[in-house]
């Protein structure tokens, strides 16, 4: 104990050094040899403090210090990644509000135009006035014989402050798609490959992180987003629900529906494996998208007709909402999956 | 017919003649002196058209002309002004949901910020992450200390964009209300001095334009707003509504309870009249808001006391959603105006 150096007495410093030991007794859990009480004695002993409230209060200040320096170590990719879809969701309905808001707007002062959203915002943005809009502009026709009122220059100005607005509302949106799909790249390469970047930040956000979706079993990612149809289902004779968000997926989007419930129940499983690929080695294994493709098409080959329906497997519409008291349990689901 | 000039074949200009015909036989009933079969016959006549065919076609065309321009007039001051104040509604409900969204996103990296809105827009906008403050900023010592993740470069930039769409959005809100209070100065200088501009567009909004504004009983304008509460009177043992929008305007605010149903329906009475006057003359009469202010301090001092509350007179909460069936006529409402 005589022949030691004296750490530097600054709290900052301190910290540091206690996660470091704390993050290195996680890996050796023998390596910590001094016990609190030994601490406090060696430190009196040799002078490192005078008192023992001295002690206490640097104590104290280290603790918190290192406490913050672990709580902001909490970021983790995923989350950020998911922070932006929450962005990109609330961008998108809002977007939405004010373009119609502007699509009423201006529809006052030039009736014919026939554009919605980014098209409309970004034309009154540029042209404000039907009488800037130039003779070589397909709307030009329209616009000089246009039954719209006089846009007033006060009106005008207003507009297109508005316009903007929602422009770059728009161009905004756009930056949060782009960094979406860069981020899922490096966070999440396999589950970016298999559902595609936008579906797999989507998945992670609805789940909570890559952790928690990685833990789901693949029947859960398959109806993520359709809890209201799966509730349905269990409280009544419902058919179960055979596709969440990942219907957006082009795979099944663009299937014929008797193909559907088979596709999403194969998509699922791979998606689910991608995600605990991505969470426990984060490298990408291109063999699971190999696998994915071939069962895809074997799907597709060995159901390449609609099959008649059955009458009782029919989906039930308003029947649903039937409270079913006597239900067989382990009915077979209505759904082709 | 022999000596009349003909007029040119524009339709353009033929349509403006229209117009301006209607309008003056609008004033002299009397000053139409033809006929449309008159007309044709003299238009052929004079060889104005060669055949009945090319007079149908030009009178189509000078017809529809004349509709659209007369279209093209039915926008009016109020009118644009119940835009303004929809637009304003609709950026002050998305941008608090972007607000949201950003204070929720920012404080992952600076969870010490006690900022929202607008404020933290602005100081995310100019600082973006918690190292840029400068060490004369108020927030300097909790930016150093804070227990927020460390900010990435691509994600500040994003927050960054993000932070500058809700200033601009803050931005437009400011000139939109701007542009109603000045626009609310010269389309209706009464509404405007007796229940201020913003509320004054409000009213009309909600009326639909100054005209049925001006038509509304007073006992309307008072509820204006408040019609949820309105039917569950007339429905039920509820007591009857005291105010609606007009709430908002500071006399009935920042009145005691037991004065607020008599100040709004004096409030009501003399709104109902400013509109009426902006409607019928349009010019500012001073001595509407001198009888208000007179009536509202006579009110202020005949009431100078909380009355004690009957105990039939309370509101009556959930007992107002029973159904009342055997609810007599003419039952005096339990709210003290």
């Amino acid at each position: 104990m005589e022949d030691c150096d004296l750490f530097d007495k600054d709290p900052e410093k301190l910290a540091e050094l206690v996660v470091q030991l704390q993050e290195s007794s996680k890996e050796n859990p023998q390596s910590v040899p001094l016990q609190r009480a030994d601490l406090r004695d060696a430190a009196l002993e040799c002078g490192f403090v005078e008192l023992d409230e001295d002690y206490d209060i640097l104590l104290r200040d280290v603790c918190i210090r290192a406490a913050k320096s672990q709580i902001s170590q909490t970021d983790t990719d995923d989350s950020r990644i998911i922070q932006a879809v929450e962005a990109l969701d609330d961008i998108d309905k809002n977007v939405n509000e004010l373009s119609e808001r502007l699509f009423e707007w201006y529809g006052r002062y030039f009736p014919e135009l026939e554009m919605t959203g980014e098209e409309l915002a970004r034309f009154v943005s540029a042209y404000g006035s039907r009488t800037n809009v130039p003779e070589d502009h397909e709307m030009s026709e329209k616009a000089s014989s246009s039954m719209g009122a006089e846009l007033l220059f006060a009106d005008e100005e207003l507009l297109r402050t508005f316009a903007n607005n929602i422009c770059s509302l728009y161009d905004t949106r756009r930056y949060i798609e782009n960094y979406i799909n860069t981020s899922m790249g490096s966070v999440a390469p396999n589950l970016c490959e298999i559902a595609g970047a936008s579906l797999g930040a989507r998945l992670m956000s609805m789940a909570g992180s890559l952790e928690k979706l990685a833990a789901f079993p693949s029947s859960t990612v398959q109806v993520i987003g359709a809890s209201r149809a799966l509730f349905k289902h269990l409280r009544s004779r419902a058919p179960s629900p055979k596709h969440g968000i990942i219907f957006n997926n082009p795979v099944i989007k663009n299937a014929p529906w008797w193909q559907r419930g088979k596709l999403a129940r194969a998509l699922a499983a791979k998606i689910s494996l991608a995600a605990r690929t991505d969470f426990y080695s984060g490298e990408l294994d291109p063999s699971i998208k190999e696998a994915l493709d071939k069962k895809l098409e074997h799907i597709r080959q060995a159901n390449p007709n609609p099959p008649e329906r059955k009458p009782e497997a029919k989906p039930q519409g308003k029947g649903g909402k039937r409270r079913n008291r006597g239900r067989k349990k382990n009915k077979k689901s209505g759904g082709s999956n």
